[in-house]
């Protein structure tokens, strides 16, 4: 095998980011080309394809591509997407791969991003590694030897809808006071409005930095609730590190210090492990598709190898 | 590879159960003996060899011992055991190796129930199954392609020990609200008295079924509890299969039942897997030593057939 590329686009609602890389004989993938580009509002499969010629000449030996939304990964389709409707239903992975001729995956982007921090950022040297985005959801996905443990029905890792507060408030899943109705930013939004902040999570955030009174029950229950459900992962799950990113991480730390005291004052059988926080940033689904790529060209080599 | 001899034995506090298997050269055991014997009280590396050689004779291939207790299966250590106390500290594996001239495996009694129970019991086709003990104690284990997915540090699947009430009873483990603190058979002894039952947890149980007022309250709480707890089980982990067995389960099965009925009216985007009973009964343990035998002898000659 001489070095050949392979791209992954990490598609958005009105930008894809890209990441073309090269992979050499020993699987290593350097990256030559990183930068965004609009994303095409109609016509998908062609102007996918017309991007991937563009980028990657005749040297293309796959395409990744991460969708924010509910993917069937077996069979390339894209399932339903809140920011990308028109993709919803589109068998994007065999009608693509038809095209430019090469093999092309399609993913969920958080699980993109996941495998990239898991394998290249934070999680970087565990073998077991637990992500958290945390944002207007709460996004967890549980990676194992650089893939994603996604249980039997592909929905494990959802730390986000496990109950916090039976009496709490109605989630989008349907269950009543799941953690994401305590700690997502729509639900921190409500709360810091109700108690007469102004502004966003972030601004709430702000505003418990700066010793404001109304601000404290509301990031401590936050804090709390996230502690609490991360006590109840290291129970079932006892990763090896855990990585949260995301809006909210991102921002004043506090929350996630909060949690993280939370989990330290109240452990007793549990390991914690290192808590850190995402390395990749906005990044990460674009390295986590080339990582896929990577993948899919290896076991090309030792399937061909072992034949 | 000709037929050989394996043998599993699960050993608890007063008896030994033990199976004796002959395993063909396509790795498919053929259990060929099948007994109790007294537990020896002392100089047990001895004991167990003679047992070994006596059961085996010359042709033992390996043994697979299986305490109720804290082990460390990588050093073949016995950490922990309350009802073998003579073993704690003991270095079991490599010592009766040495004895014997065979590999001998130490392994936890529960996870070699689960695996038993996963790839021969009730999670018989499922490739990805939780397994739970109801006792005095609740013990979980998540068996995946047959092996226990252990964890990080080896505590994965600890479902009792996650919390369904913040200002709940004192667990044995040091947190409050346990779900052993709600549905352990203690905790359910302690609640049938309070009400003014008389009799073990399987006698509240009873009186339950009869439509006892004072039982009531006690079952429902505990059969709630273990609904919510499985619920949080599948969107955190998402198992194929569920495998409930031990005391509790294995008498009257309402405590499961009304667990189930929550399940399936308070679940919305969850899967929610086959629930099922246990089968292998008290053999278990034994029978999953026996699997974990066969795993040892078919890597052997996987790995002297690719040298
Ligand atoms: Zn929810
Ligand atoms: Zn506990």
């Amino acid at each position: 095998m001489t070095t050949r590329n392979v791209l992954g686009l990490d598609v958005g609602g009105s930008s894809i980011k890209y990441q073309l890389a090269s992979v050499a004989a020993d699987g290593l993938p350097v990256v030559v080309q990183q930068d965004t580009l609009p994303t095409p509002e109609s016509d998908p499969i062609a102007a996918f394809a017309a991007i991937a010629r563009q980028l990657a000449g005749d040297d293309l030996a796959g395409v990744v591509i991460a969708i924010p939304g509910l993917v069937d990964s077996d069979s390339g389709t894209v399932l339903r997407s809140v920011n990308l409707p028109h993709l919803d239903g589109l068998r994007l992975g065999p009608l693509l791969g038809d095209l430019l001729e090469v093999p092309v995956d399609v993913v969920n982007d958080g699980r993109a991003a996941a495998i990239a921090e898991a394998r290249w950022g934070a999680g970087d040297g565990h073998h077991d590694v637990f992500t958290l985005a945390l944002g207007t959801g709460i996004a967890g996905c549980h990676v194992v030897g650089g893939e994603v443990a996604a249980g039997a029905h592909g929905i494990a890792g959802e730390l986000g809808h496990i109950v916090v507060d039976p009496h709490g408030e109605l989630c989008g899943c349907g269950q009543h006071g799941c953690l994401e109705t305590v700690i997502g930013a729509p639900a921190l939004r409500r709360a810091w409005r109700a108690a007469g902040g102004e502004g966003s999570p972030r601004d709430l955030l702000g505003a418990y930095e700066n010793g404001d009174v109304r601000a404290l029950p509301i990031v401590e229950r936050a804090g709390n609730a996230l502690g609490d459900a991360l006590l109840t992962l290291l129970a079932l799950v006892d990763p090896g590190c855990i990585v949260i990113g995301g809006g909210l991480a991102s921002s004043p730390h506090r929350l996630v210090q909060l949690a993280v005291t939370r989990v330290d004052e109240k452990a007793t059988f549990h390991v914690v492990p290192p808590i850190v926080s995402a390395e990749l940033g906005r990044w990460a689904g674009a390295v986590g598709c080339i990582g896929i790529a990577v993948d899919r060209l290896t076991r090309a080599v030792h399937a061909s190898a072992a034949r």
